[in-house]
C-alpha cells in the first residue's frame, strides 16, 4: 500500500466512521430529530454499521484500522512501526472531518438547541463524557474496553474463511489483512456488543482519533452556545485506549 | 442484461423496497398497529431489511439499483449513462406500486384513522418530512446523507471477496457488479446505519424514487382525510439525493 | 431426500421455529417474564432468529421449508407437488409440538397469570389475532405479506454467491436448494424485516402451520383460564398465506 | 489441539464472553451507566455479540466451545470424552476472570450503588435469578432452552457452505469444526435469539460456566453490599444446561 492510499483510505474511512457516530449522538441526543431518546440499542448500531460503511470503504486502500488502537495493536503484533504516525495522522484529519460533516448534517438542530432557552452541552455529540467522572476509573474502563476490541481483532486474523476469496485473513508473509471477506461485518458487531455491554460508564471511546478529532472540531466549529469542550478528561480517551491496545497485542503475542 | 429484465427487475425490486419501507412507517406511526410506536430502530431495520429483500430479488434481473441515486453514482464511476432513463422510470413506477400494496396491507388501519376525531396525516406513511422545514439545510443533510450511501457502495465492488461465488464484486470489464454474494447483505446494514445516524432530520429519503413514487400514490389514492401531498418539500428529496450521488461518484473516481 | 429426513427434519425445524416464536410472545407478553414489554424489535428478531435457529436445523434433512406457503410457493415454481402434503402434515406436527415446548418452558408464567385476578387471555402467545378485525382487508394483509416472503425467496436460488460452498443456490437440475451457505441467515433476516414492517394488521401469520399447530395445541393444552381459542378467525392465516404464495410463485415464474 | 492451546483458547474466549455478558447486565440495570433501562433488545445483542467476540477469538486455539453444555452435546455427538474436564475446568477459570474484568469495567458503578441509600443486589449482574422461583419450572426452562442452543449448533456442522473457506464444517474425520467460516456469526445470532425468546423465565444461563463462574466471582469479590450470592439456585443453571445438552446430543444422534 502506497503511502497515498493509506492517507486518502483512512481520512476518508475514519470521516465515514465518525460522520455515522457522531450522527447517532446527535440523532439520539439534539431535540427536533426524529431519533430523539431512541435508545442506547440505536446508539450502539449507529457506531457499529459507521465501522461497516467506513471500513469497506477505505478496506482496499489502506486495510482500514481508522483507529490509532488498532494500529498501535498490529505493530505490536508484526513488530512494524514504520507507518504508525502516517496512519495516525490520516485517521486524526479523517475524524475531524467527519464531526464537521456530522454538524453540517444535523445544523438544523444544533441551530434550534442554541436558539432555546436552555441551550443543551453539545459536546456529548462529538466526544466522550463519563458517567461518573473517576480518572482510574474511567481509565481502565476505556483499557478493558478497548483490549476487547483489540484481541478479537487480531484473533480474526488466524480464523480460516473470513476473508473470503482470493484474499485470506493473513497473508503469505503473515501480515494481518483487514479488509477482505466478512471479517468487516464481524468487527463491526463486535463494536456494536462492545457499545451494548462496555460502553455505559465512559460511552466507549475505544479509539483515539474517534475522540479527540471530533473534540477539537467542536473547539473550532462556529456552534452558538456550544459549551464546553472538557479538555481535562480528553487524555483519557487517548491513553485508555493506547494501554489496551498494547495489552491486547502483548496477550495476542502470547497466545498465538 | 436486456432492457426488459432491467425493468422487471427494478419494478419487482424497488416495490418491494417500499412496500417495506412504508409499511414499517405505517406500523410505527398507525393507531390499531401491533407495532405502534415501536421507535426508530424498527424505522431503520425496517427500511434496511426492505432493501435487502427488494434487492437479492431484483439482483439477477437488474443488479439491484433500486435507487436513481444509485443508478446516478454508478454512471459517474462508469461513465455509461445509457441505461439512466430506465432505471429511473423503473424506479419510480415500482416505488409507487409499493406504496400502493402497503396502503391496501394497512387497508384497516387507515380507514380507522380517517374515522377517529383527528384524524391524522397520512404522508409520513409515504414521504419524507423534515423535522425543521430548512430548505438549504434540508438540503445538506440529504446530500451528505446520499454521498454516505453511495460511497460505500461503489468501494463495495472494490472489495475482494463479499461478492463471493463465480461472480465476484467487480467484472473483468471493470463493471461493478451488485447482487452476488453477500454484498446486498452489507448495503443492507449500510442503509440501517444511515438511518440510524443520518435520518433524524429529514426522515432520510437519499432515495429520489423513494420520495416521490410514493409522494404521486398519496396524491391519487383514495384515502379518506389524507391531509397534504406537501408538493412544495417534493423537490429537495429528489435534488439533494442526486447531488449527493454525483459528489460521491466524483470522490470515489478521484481516490480510487 | 427420503421421505423419513423430511419428516423428520420439518417437524424438528418446525417444532423449533415456533419454540422461538411462541417463546418471544410469551417473554414480551406475559407477566413475571423478564422481557415483559420489551417491544416489537424483540417480537421481530425472536421471529427471524428462530428461522435461523429451525431452518439451519432442518436444512440437511428436508431443505427447510417449515411453511406450507413455502411448500406451495416452491411447488408452483419447479411443477412437482408430489411431497407438498408431507411436508405440511410434517410442519403441522412440528408446530404443534414447538407450542407445547413453549409452554412448558414458560410454565410457571402461564400458571402465574391464571393465579392472577384479571387472568388474560393466552391466545396471544399462541396464534395470531388481528388489531382490527376486518376478514377482507385482514386476508389481503396476510396474502400480501406472505407474497413478500415467497417471492424473495425464491429469487434467492437465483443469485450467485449465497449458497456459498459445494452446493450452489440451484443444483444442476434446476431444483431451488435451501438449507447451504449464507442464504438461510438471509431469509432470517427477511422474516425479521416482515415482522417489522408489515406484521402491524394482523401479527404476520405468513404461515399457516405457525397458526394453526400453535392454535390446535391452545385449544388441547390444559392452560386454566386460558380464553379462546378464537376459530372464527383461524381460516385467514391458512389461506391468505396460501394465496399469497401462489402469486408469489406465479410471479416468479414470469419474471425470471 | 493441544491441551495447553485448549486451555488457552476456553480461558480467554470464556473470559470474553463473560465480560460482554456481565458487562451488559451492568450496563443496563447499573444507575450512572448511559445504558441504563435499555431493555431486553440490548440484553440478549450483549450476549450474543459477546459469543461473537469470545467465539472467534478462541476459535483457532481450542474450537471455542465456551459452556459446558457444549462440550458434553459435541461429547455426546461424537463419543470422545477425554478432554471434556479440560475444557470445563477452562471454561470456569475463564468464565471468572471475565465477570472480575466486568466488575473492573464497571466499577465506579458499583461503588456508586452501595453509597446510595438503597443499595441494591448485585448478583443480576453475575448470575442469573428466576422471576417465578420454582425449582422444576426453572430446570425444564434451561433444559429445554439450552437444547435450543446445542441442537442447532451441533447441526450447523452438517450444512454446507457455513464454514467457509479451507475448513469446512466437519472435518475429514468426522469431528465438528466450530470456529470457521460464518458458523460462529450463526451461532452468535443464535444466542440473541434465545435470549430473545427463552430467556424470559430464567435469564437463560444455557452454560454452567457463564453462571457458576461468575457466582463464584460474586461471593469472593470485595463488593460493598453486595447481597446475597444465592447458592440455593446455583444447582439449576448448572444441572438444566446439562441435562439439555444430553438430550439436544441424543436427538442430533437420532435425526442425522
Amino acid at each position: 500500500m502506497s503511502n497515498g492510499d493509506i492517507f486518502t483510505g483512512e481520512v476518508i474511512g475514519t470521516a465515514i466512521l465518525i460522520l455515522f457516530g457522531a450522527g447517532v449522538c446527535a440523532a439520539v441526543t439534539l431535540n427536533h430529530s426524529k431519533a430523539k431518546a431512541a435508545g442506547w440499542i440505536v446508539i450502539a448500531f449507529g457506531w457499529g454499521f459507521g465501522v461497516l460503511a467506513g471500513a469497506y470503504t477505505a478496506a482496499p486502500l489502506s486495510g482500514a484500522h481508522l483507529n490509532p488502537a488498532v494500529t498501535v495493536g498490529v505493530a505490536v503484533d508484526t513488530g512494524d512501526w514504520d507507518k504508525v504516525p502516517l496512519y495516525i495522522i490520516s485517521q486524526l484529519i479523517g475524524a475531524a472531518i467527519g464531526a464537521v460533516l456530522a454538524w453540517l448534517l444535523y445544523y438544523a438542530q444544533f441551530a434550534a438547541n442554541a436558539e432555546e432557552k436552555n441551550a443543551q452541552p453539545t459536546l456529548g455529540v462529538f466526544s466522550t463524557i463519563p458517567e461518573i467522572r473517576n480518572p482510574v476509573a474511567n481509565l481502565v474502563t476505556e483499557i478493558i474496553a478497548t483490549a476487547a476490541l483489540v484481541l478479537p481483532l487480531l484473533a480474526f486474523g488466524k480464523v480460516d474463511g473470513i476473508g473470503i476469496g482470493p484474499v485470506p485473513g493473513r497473508g503469505g508473509d503473515g501480515t494481518v489483512i483487514y479488509g477482505s471477506g466478512i471479517s468487516i461485518l464481524l468487527v463491526s458487531f463486535l463494536v456494536v456488543g462492545i457499545g451494548l455491554s462496555l460502553g455505559g460508564p465512559t460511552g466507549y471511546a475505544i479509539n483515539p482519533a474517534r475522540d479527540l478529532g471530533p473534540r477539537l472540531a467542536h473547539a473550532l466549529l462556529p456552534i452558538p452556545n456550544k459549551g464546553t469542550s472538557d479538555w481535562g478528561y480528553a487524555w483519557i480517551p487517548v491513553v485508555g485506549p493506547l494501554i489496551g491496545a498494547v495489552l491486547a497485542g502483548l496477550v495476542f503475542n502470547a497466545a498465538f
